[in-house]
């Protein structure tokens, strides 16, 4: 087993469940198959265990420097962007004919799960890279096309997300980033941006940002908001860089995880010297950045299940090799201590681990599979689904992770809580999730309030579809017994939204809205329990094949990883329903002065 | 308020629900009044405020350093510690003949919320040697009493518990440092500990370890176990201090949070020069060592709750006074935004810290007071009630302190990730707590396999008789509400245990204890929600003599933090309590290999 990944559960997901073969029938991954996909894999793990995870501690410990002038990183980092690139990761879901390789997201996500268990904090410049160099294919004018892209995707140039100002937060509607046009088509921008990761470092030769800023007299919140390209150096039409475009670093933000990411503080235009080229048309800023940010919180959703997957690998490891006390119902003292994975609490631990972190995996492959089905097969269903998700996409795993990596330093103990062992800085690097890229709260308000009504809500109509493919497909006791449960508290979260829907419609959005988060953690659950029960039942489908005694227990682990997840964590809907119809008002009604 | 605790809540809890003047009616506690107790209190607070809480982030940056010869900490924490030894608080508790001041445990334990906010890896070292010092007084023979005791209550020396080994962790049994007699009465000590808080340092000029080690020819197992005094440097009969008593640091652990705090890897007696001194009898090591660790288990549940305490006020003023983002009812998009505790979400993140936090203390304060009936009214079956719930006070605060801490870097969003605020150092800090002093599960299976059934279930008993007294004085529409909800639930745990204990008897010590850990968390709710039920009431009561408009906001805010304990949190035992009844094997059943 790699220590970043359990190979034979990559391969369950993504050839059993999500069956990525069937992706090889499309038009556009025509090319591919089994071996093609499992290369590309193999240069992803091996570049992750080569370059990426050899230098995830001493990124911690040695975070970026600024000295008021130039950002130092360690050079171990430049190194992995460079082998990285390289390997033609960074485009590879661009057409042949741009230099890409048409790779299926399915397979790249799997691709990008070794990279985020090996070092997110590594991982996050070339992914980041990779989103913005999308977003410019996507939307950018063919000249700026020509400047910039290329250069990103051969790893001269990172890219950035510069959406966040200090005052602002969460609220984009509130920003104050200026755009002026100049007589040559172009904007001079000037503001402040903050969190901005990769925002400076010395890995690459320049940088480029999409901004988020108002064109002058624009109107005031969303509508008013474009999105430019705005170089840290001003670049030519053949890519070569110039002088500085007059963004400056003011500061790094010292993170408590994450740490290998500089986090700036950025000031664009303090010289009124800062140069931008509008992308598509003023006033659709958002919606392009939201073609970015959408695909950013999948990757976030990702990273936070490969950060608890990596703990939980960790601690099964120390779970195994650990010799500690004696079972419960062992009468002699003095007989030889077992393997701390023998005792009842600590398998829980493990277990509720890997059913967190598989989950979450299984998760995002699966909106993986629905992006490929959307942009390869014009699937609009897919595209419904996808957008109905990803708020769940997002953070489900960005609270389990967490979770799985609390338990992980739980299960390592002392030995747990120090420098010596991965699993703590697991920990703090998981705690970025439920933040950026849209908080907890935030996506849970998205879900809520707009996602699951969208298209009259077909998205849960084709999620129910789905579902009940499954549940036809379950064919034995075993997975019964565990579809039954999975029934009852399905028909609970069926009625809570019809409830919540109509009151809606009454127009009672304050109460409605007021516990979304409670809604956001059971939609999630449900969603997860679906994908455990399917994966029960490829792996009952499985165990028919499966002569070696390693794919036997494989498969029973996975069973019994669906039967803990629906009967621990998934009765906790039926508590939280109760609040949601009950339009518990015990939070909302608190008074500010009464704190 | 201050910024260390809630001032109005201290108050509360100490004057009306647990009547600390009451205990001035004692003979032992008679020459108090509640104007001694504030002065104490006060004291505690400005050497807290002053001298502890401005180090509590340049302590975390800056981690002890050993350089193969010496440790060095920064010298806040000797400045610290003089002021705290200087203060009296060391001995506070001690009788007046011995120079202590006689104060109660519960107004001793309200002046550590304070240093535990403050910071509590400075706290660490004066809270170690007073309960070292506790023990010494307790059960060593006059002259090691003579020699150590006065130098540790004056702060020139400083005491630890030398319990844990490398290869033993939890499992005390198994431990293997060795005493051989010699002939003067002393003993030679050989063997490493691990993980030994405050090991080595160089605020004092001594350190009086406390070490377990098995005396040549002891019986395997608990019953060899005896307790030793070893201190760093030999001393002499005055206290005075010669040579090295061949006590080694190994190492330093590098932790991820309590940072200010050694922990140390030792070795006793390398050169077979280390000279320790018996305590009490041979082979009642473990017994002595539970008076101080049980000691220590209320202390460490003060810390968690403190440092949750400490983030959530944190995180209050932040939500008071950082406006983002508008209401989800108002249609005008160009509103000013609003500050955001005004959102239904942020409330709900800052209620349920409320309500972890101030349970918490009111728990640990409730043991205290346990404490001071049994040892100042000689009460048994006080004793009896403190016996049942330690496991439960150390580990609730553990377990909720730390999700109070996510919330309040939740509540702050991406600020309360970056080290400009404290929160995520609290994050950190608290992680420790359900690990030390016995993990979660140690503490689970101490509850349920033992503590609850000894002495013929007195301690139930005697809770239960408790919880009916409160249940008594609730004579009021809204302590009856909350109350019902409360006895719901308090049947579900009568009935759970009821079974559990008969299967017990049946022999079935594996099945009952296979969820032990859900066993626990479900108790240590129903204690904390008893506790808030008894705090409705006397806020119920204070409300009709409460003419200013901040007493009543704070009464206000504790019923509704009541209310969200009571609806929100406590209803979960109900699906923990199914688990437990169907005697669930998920976990137990899972197999090493399936993983």
């Amino acid at each position: 087993m790699s220590k970043l990944i359990h190979t034979k559960d990559l391969n369950f997901l993504l050839y059993q469940v999500f069956d990525a073969e069937k992706l090889t029938e499309l038009n556009r991954y025509s090319e591919h198959d089994k071996t093609t996909f499992d290369s590309v894999l193999n240069i992803a793990q091996g570049i992750a265990t080569d370059y990426f995870a050899p230098h995830y501690a001493k990124a911690d410990q040695n975070e970026p420097i600024f000295d008021g002038t130039r950002v130092t990183t360690i050079p171990e980092i430049k190194t992995a962007w460079q082998q990285y690139a390289a390997s033609g990761l960074l485009s590879a879901q661009h057409d042949y004919e741009l230099g890409g390789m048409q790779l299926p997201t399915l397979i790249h996500m799997a691709c990008h799960a070794f990279f985020m268990s090996a070092n997110p904090s590594t991982a996050a410049y070339p992914f980041l890279t990779a989103a913005a160099a999308n977003l410019i294919q996507a939307f950018a004018a063919p000249q700026h096309k020509q400047t910039f892209l290329a250069a990103m995707l051969d790893g001269r140039f990172a890219g950035t997300m510069a959406l966040t100002e200090p005052d602002v937060g969460s609220s984009l509607g509130d920003l104050t980033t200026k755009a002026t046009p100049q007589a040559d088509g172009s904007y001079l921008i000037k503001g402040q941006k903050m969190f901005i990761s990769g925002g400076d470092q010395d890995i690459t030769e320049n940088i480029v940002h999409l901004v988020l800023a108002r064109i002058q007299g624009a109107p005031q919140g969303v509508k008013g908001i474009s999105l430019f390209i705005v170089p840290k150096f001003k670049t030519l039409v053949d890519g070569s860089i110039a002088e500085s475009n007059d963004v400056h670093l003011s500061g790094l933000l010292h993170k408590m995880g994450y740490r290998g990411t500089t986090s700036t503080v950025l000031s664009f235009g303090e010289n009124d010297q800062c140069q931008g080229f509008l992308i598509g048309k003023a006033g659709d800023g958002l919606k392009y950045m939201f073609k970015m940010m959408n695909e950013a919180r999948v990757g976030v959703g990702l990273g936070a299940a490969m950060i608890g997957y990596r703990g939980y690998l960790e601690s099964l490891d120390y779970a195994k090799n650990r010799p500690q006390g004696r079972l419960v119902e062992e009468k002699d003292p003095f007989s030889k201590p077992v393997n701390i994975i023998e005792h009842s609490d600590v398998k829980r631990m493990l277990l509720a681990q890997k059913s967190y972190v598989e989950g979450s995996l299984a998760l995002c492959l699966f909106a993986a599979r629905l992006i490929d089905e959307h942009q390869a097969a014009d699937n609009t269903d897919s595209a419904v689904l996808l957008d109905l998700i990803t708020p769940v996409v997002k953070s489900f795993p960005s609270a389990y992770g967490p979770k799985a990596n609390d338990l992980a330093i739980q299960v390592l103990g002392g030995a747990g809580y120090t420098k010596d062992y991965p699993v703590e800085q697991c920990y703090r690097d998981n705690r970025l999730n439920p933040i950026h890229e849209g908080t907890y709260g935030i996506q849970s308000l998205d879900l809520l309030g707009r996602k699951l009504w969208q298209h009259d809500q077909q998205g849960l109509k084709l999620l129910l579809q789905r579902i009940n493919r499954t549940l036809d497909e379950v064919n034995d006791d075993t997975s019964r017994k565990i579809a039954n449960i999975f029934c009852k508290h399905l028909a609970t979260i069926e009625k809570t939204t019809n409830i919540l829907g109509s009151a809606l419609q009454q127009g009672k959005t304050k109460e409605v809205l007021a516990n979304s988060a409670l809604y956001l953690d059971m939609f999630g659950k449900l969603l997860v329990a679906w994908l455990w029960l399917e994966m029960v039942n490829k792996a009952l489908k499985a165990f028919k094949d499966s002569t070696h005694q390693e794919d036997i227990n494989f498969l029973a682990g996975k069973i019994q990883a669906a039967r803990y997840f629906m009967m621990w964590e998934l009765p906790e809907i039926e508590h939280q329903a109760k609040r949601l119809i009950s339009f518990d008002d015990t939070c909302s009604m608190m008074q500010k002065d009464w704190f």
